[in-house]
């Protein structure tokens, strides 16, 4: 029951395990408020006509749609949320079957298309019907997994096939200006075995970068940039992502998913490439990326201001599906522990502790005063709902599949990625975590079933655990403890990750950050609000002394129970807990004294 | 002939000057190319459509419009600029009769909304109805004055008329989302003497602030911020500037427009004020303003990116317009050394050497193999158009009306505000001025002709001019030094303004520029280019000595002539004087070592 799973002749170095489960702890509680949130997005996809334009379309109701022409995919991403998180919805069987009344005969489906009697797929630029298409597959393809409800699936496989007989080397040429239904027609190959899904799929990504998403109609006085489009480099080619940020991670995701289904050890170079770039030179320190409010774009390399940060929601999390893809691929550390940053400090700082309210650009500084719109704006703190609504149920269907990412398996064994207190088996081997990570380094991993031969148990020891013991010995940091031997039930590994508070370091090159320092513990970064420091003391008068010691402090009461850090009179929450507490000034990067 | 000429019962300190002229040296070689310029301009209007808007709304073409509904206000544009500059265009008197033939019998003008057959001012948060007609009331204006040509005045007033009729408190309430008409308003008054231009303006300005921008027909998914439409906050109130930039500014000038007419000095103070803010807290080193490429707009207090800056070309001349009205208003010197950093370093550096490119987005950092699409990227250098090509006739007006910013008079002598080699006569009071400013800080004044009673020749020592002597004494900087005397043709005084070149140090809440250091020599501020780097030495890897010496050296074959300046291995131009070799890594803050 997880997003991701290659077939079996795919070119992966750990597969993707389907019972694990969150027991407890951080997760546990997020997961929580997902859950509950599920319903309340869901009326506000009624509120915003979401529903509405998908029933007119079925016929199931009369007036004229509303929106932008990819709006289905929201409603696509709810339905994922749904699937992973298994605890249902009353409207969502109703919901399926309104999409496939909705479907023409030939399978092409866009509910604002088909009402507003426009052609389909004349302006692919900006209408982005493959890329609803792609949040189709997506959600028919966790429907089907998580519950076998295989009634979204047949809509998605029509779609599909209409795509597949309508776009393609001897067919229609255009790409769409967003890219996402990649991944989408790879996920629907591994769950069908349609080998046309791959090869469309395949057929988009290499094309792509060759101007085609900007060929018919385009309208050169927005946004005249090929890279907007994620279309100005093939992606053999290219060395750094630039443009739209979304687009570009999804597109690069997408990629690495044909490369593993393929085999393409070429592409897969391309992407682990560009990932590094990105990581290197285009990166915020919380790992959420795009530097630039003016087209949701990357920046040049290096250009990383924290007031004017995007780092849009979807960017973060097309970012994490790309690193888990690399991850499968590769079973490299390095990509599970972008994983964890990513979940930490750019995914989950997306969402209010209730759950239920969001913000869409993440900023990594709001300054004292500071004013904007009751959009995007960050100002305002979190909001339940924007007139472009991908992020919301974006961040839903995340949180709703997060057990996948916590391990893999293998023929030999099994490797635990993300610690969190839960219950992980793959095939005869299966163990028990229990940790209060993230506040608490400490984790004991217990072997629940074994097979009787030799395995391996491998434990990610993150790059940034100096110190680290596996039963009481010192093990490299930056990749994986590996214990092989025959493991019985009830035997117990006792991981220890130091959780001392660390200094971050800017790049000198990031002209935004240079005289400032961030804090960081565990996996963890942290901000500083206005609302925990003494009274009469402005959050942009703070500066931090480097050398001041660094005292954390466990509080079950603060902001559903966070640790916090104290140096020289400074005090320090975890990023992802900010603007809980009504909008304040905030500064992850503080200048130093 | 000049912009501005305050009515005599107007609440001014400093009257404008009529005879005015430039001799020689830097400003008169630069107003030569902007004459170059004007055919060239004139033949990009003919290509991008504007013209045949026009001519088809007048009758004399068939077709249909081009572009947005406030096109028309770049061809207003360019006609101000033939009537300042005084040079004459062969076809502007038939374009001129052109826009009279395309004016409704009714007096409304707008050349795409009548063909287009749209009812007027229906929305005029985005046709910028009103800010088209306050280009023509100044282009009416200038050519008036200019010449005695009352044939587009004929016309302007016919549509000021209109206007009235249709607008104010008594008629229709809406505002134009784009400030400008109400500095358009106030000349027209000047010109005229009809109240109910200047009574239409004060409305405007009173009843903005109020969500009037943004009423009807609004669609919020687009800048849903009353800030951009300078709509957030009454003028009386606000205490800085904010939102869009150049509707902020043009919008202020226009208050201090209607303060100055009315004797209003409460609104006086006001934009006070709000300018004193917007010179502490929001503007960049080179006088440019605007932080923002999302919605064009300031960002928040020390907000200030030096390679996000946005400070788009109309911003600088917008705030070169509000400071010129203010030192009208109160003969302070601070609002003069204002206009010397607006005109060297936020205006200039918006057009090439040869006159003819343009940059609409003045950035302070382009950073090596830096990319973007050829519209307003300055990645590119400058452009010779722009899709929205407000910035070069724009420019072009500027430059041509230039002389009038450098002196005025009183009924008791005459100020020199900006040195120039320049001819300047107040009544019966007339000198000239020597001088290789800004490359030479020797300044004589001749005098000419003189009354015979005592007059006050006042001479502006502006704020960075420590050791100013005049006659060789030594005289305080930031405001005027008054020579009171019966002075005789013959008479010379003789000011020395030092050039050392200093280093100016950002204010420590302007995050983006810890550690950064500038270097300005005069009025002008300073910058590297990668061109005068030593080969091999990437522009990011340098960095600032700030105890290095620096030495000044006159280099007549570079750049069409300009003093370099040398530090520890390091060469600056200024920085009007960029992007005129390709387009090349750049900055004006430099690390310090």
């Amino acid at each position: 029951m997880a997003p991701v799973v290659p077939r079996p002749e795919a070119a992966v170095t750990l597969r993707p395990l389907s019972a694990t489960r969150v027991t407890g702890g951080l997760w546990a509680e997020r997961m929580a408020g997902n859950r509950a949130a599920i319903p309340v997005v869901y009326e506000r996809l009624v509120a915003a006509g979401h529903i509405r334009n998908l029933r007119i379309a079925a016929g199931a109701e009369s007036g004229t749609v509303e929106g932008a022409a990819f709006r289905d995919s929201d409603v696509y991403k709810w339905l994922e949320a749904v699937a992973w998180d298994g605890s249902g919805h009353p409207e969502a069987p109703a919901l399926t079957r309104v999409i496939g009344a909705a479907q023409r005969d030939d399978g092409y489906l866009n509910s604002v298309i088909q009402v507003s009697g426009e052609q389909p797929y004349t302006r692919l630029w900006s209408s982005h019907e493959h890329y609803a298409a792609g949040h189709l597959f997506q959600a028919a393809v966790a429907a089907a997994r998580a519950s076998g409800d295989g009634g979204l699936l047949d809509v998605a496989t029509r779609l599909a096939d209409h795509l597949a007989a309508t776009f393609g080397p001897h067919a229609r040429t255009e790409l769409d200006g967003h890219p996402l239904v990649e991944m989408g027609l790879v996920e629907l190959y591994r769950q069908t075995g349609t080998p046309s899904y791959l090869e469309l799929a395949r057929h988009f990504v290499d094309t792509r970068g060759y101007g085609r998403a900007t060929k018919p109609g385009f309208d050169p006085s927005h946004y005249g940039d090929p890279a907007h489009y994620t279309d100005a480099q093939p992606v053999r080619e290219a060395e750094t992502l630039s443009g739209h940020a979304v687009r570009a991670v999804y597109f690069a995701a997408g990629a690495t998913d044909v490369a593993i289904e393929t085999g393409d050890a070429e592409l897969l170079a391309a992407v682990r490439r560009q990932f590094d770039a990105v990581r290197r030179q285009k990166q915020h320190v919380t790992g959420g990326v795009g530097s630039r409010w003016d087209g949701e774009a990357f920046g040049e390399p290096y250009e990383l201001p924290p007031d004017r940060a995007y780092a849009e929601t979807c960017a973060a999390i097309g970012m994490l599906q790309w690193a888990w893809r690399l991850q499968l691929a590769t079973g490299e550390a390095q990509y599970a522990d972008q994983v964890e940053l990513l979940l930490y400090n750019a995914v989950l700082p997306a969402v209010s502790l209730t759950g239920t309210e969001f913000f869409y650009v993440n900023t990594l500084h709001r300054r004292t005063g500071a004013r904007g719109d009751l959009q995007r704006s960050p100002a305002n703190g979190r909001r339940p709902w924007f007139n472009c609504a991908c992020c919301p149920p974006n961040v839903l269907r995340t949180l709703a599949s997060l057990p996948a990412y916590l391990a893999t398996g293998t023929g030999d064994g099994l490797q635990i990625h993300q610690y969190a207190a839960s219950s992980v088996r793959a095939g005869e081997f299966a163990v028990e975590v229990d940790t209060g990570y993230p506040w608490d380094g400490g984790v004991a991993v217990t072997v629940r079933a074994a097979p009787s031969r030799e395995v391996e148990l491998a434990l990610r020891i993150p790059a940034w655990a100096e110190g680290a013991t596996v039963d009481g010995k010192p093990v490299p940091v930056g990749g994986y403890a590996r214990l092989r031997r025959a493991f019985h039930p009830g035997d117990r590994v006792l991981l220890d990750l130091p959780l001392h508070p660390r200094l971050v370091l800017p790049d000198d090159r990031v002209d935004a950050l240079r005289g400032c320092v961030a804090v960081a513990r565990g996996p963890l970064v942290y901000a500083i609000e206005q609302p925990d420091q003494p009274p009469g003391v402005i959050l942009e008068d703070i500066r931090f002394d480097p050398a001041a010691p660094l005292e954390a402090e466990h509080r079950p009461d603060l902001l559903g129970g966070v640790t916090v850090l104290r140096a020289a009179g400074v005090t320090l929450i975890p990023y992802f807990a900010w603007a809980n507490r009504g909008p304040h000034a905030m500064r992850v990067w503080i200048p130093k004294v």
